[in-house]
């Protein structure tokens, strides 16, 4: 039988207030077995980036990442963000180690080739180095992943945390049973936003079109089902959106399903 | 016969400008055998603090580490600097993983008391991590150590990188012949700081006493002698004051001596 694996995607408001970061790493903690913790920090590097007079620009929900970017979401993402990740995790005995795709090789990316939009230093994953990461689970670390990844010839890049984790899932279910978990500030996929008990509990391919024709799935929600339904084809186990509680609650939250 | 395990840190000019920083990361690249990168980066964090209104305090050339100045250190030393650095070395053929004390608990400290001035979030090195780093060496990963240590409950500290490489230096004494080196602009200790000729090659303790008397050694350096031959006498083999130049040719520079 093939071991476990846990990988847990956090973003949004989870990991950037100290509160629900505190909270959020204390149910991470208790996941039995192996897991790996993909994080964001987009709303620290908007502010930073006002702070230090850089426009912030996005385009359908994606952030064009000039050069001066590129520092903001190194600093941000990779230093303050994931660095206080690890030491909250080490205080909770989680062997917690904090990497970008450049540490170890982890990720490589090219460099999104400019076509009707020029995204600047954004990256699409080329390659995940499995043995590396697979060498640090068996050790019993457990990697907490900054959404920076490296093109091998010297350049950082930027690449979206839900794709990370995707990716990441994929390349790990060569050789363990994986569950991908998307963490946010919702109990799960809501049919009606403002209402948590509007929570749909399990959403196939059909259920998906039909919610984003009907505007239920909209913005950024969109491109995460779509990561998390290509990772089911691609042979990770279960995928489920929820918020911190229902990570320790028994995966409580909406379940992608193929069918 | 023991293995040999050269720690080179590099700070000032030499890693926050691009040009000195590609040509250091070569020579750097070019050291056969185990090593690790020790790094700093306090100029593009007083820069950084600049830009953003936090006011950079420094006693005795030491800086004053409060919460806004523990963010950004952590942002800069941690992201910015460090993972430049390991995309940088593994694109010329390095594996490098970069790392703080928190990253598998390799560093822990201890929030420096206050006595008569109150550094803030500087940390004391109470443990090195000898078997985490051993295993990563041994995998032939090359550990780019930036200098944020962690107390182990959840707190990052600013630790003084100069201290940070000959800590790690006789942890990893147990089981390595050791060679530390402090690279920097210049050439070794200089009798005449205008004279780049006037490189000392060896200062043993007794010199050292009198090149401070004579306020030839003064500031930064005094503590880097400091930490040098507390390390020579600790039982790391060769501490060697050196440019970046210096560490691709056989280690010309100033060499710390106990005798």
């Amino acid at each position: 039988m093939r071991d476990n694996l846990t990988i847990v995607k956090v973003g949004g408001n989870v990991v950037e207030e100290e509160a629900s970061l505190k909270s959020l790493l204390k149910d991470f903690s208790r996941i039995a077995g192996n897991k790996i913790l993909v994080h964001g920090g987009g709303k620290t590097a908007t502010i930073l980036s006002e702070k230090l007079g850089i426009e912030a620009k996005k385009v359908d929900g994606r952030r064009i990442t000039d050069a001066e970017t590129l520092k903001v979401v190194t600093m941000v993402y990779a230093g303050l963000v994931n660095k206080n990740i690890v030491a909250g995790l080490q205080a909770l005995g989680n062997n917690a180690i904090g990497l970008t795709g450049a540490d170890l090789d982890m990720i490589t990316a090219i460099k999104r080739p400019v076509k009707e939009i020029d995204y600047g230093y954004v990256g699409d994953i080329k390659t995940v180095n499995f043995q590396a990461l697979n060498e640090l689970i068996e050790e019993g670390a457990i990697p907490v992943m900054a959404p920076i990844t490296h093109d091998g010839h010297g350049q950082l890049l930027n690449t979206n945390a839900d794709t990370i984790a995707s990716e990441i899932a994929v390349a790990m279910s060569r050789e363990y049973e994986v569950r991908l978990i998307f963490c946010f500030e919702k109990s799960g996929v809501l049919m009606n936003e403002a209402d948590e008990h509007s929570k749909i509990s399990e959403i196939n391919p059909e259920l998906f079109e039909q919610l984003k024709s009907d505007g239920i799935v909209s913005g950024g929600m969109i491109p995460k089902l779509s990561d998390g339904f290509a990772a089911l084809h691609r042979g990770v186990k279960v995928v489920v959106i929820t918020n911190p509680a229902g990570i320790s609650e028994g995966l409580r939250g909406t379940r992608l399903v193929l069918e």
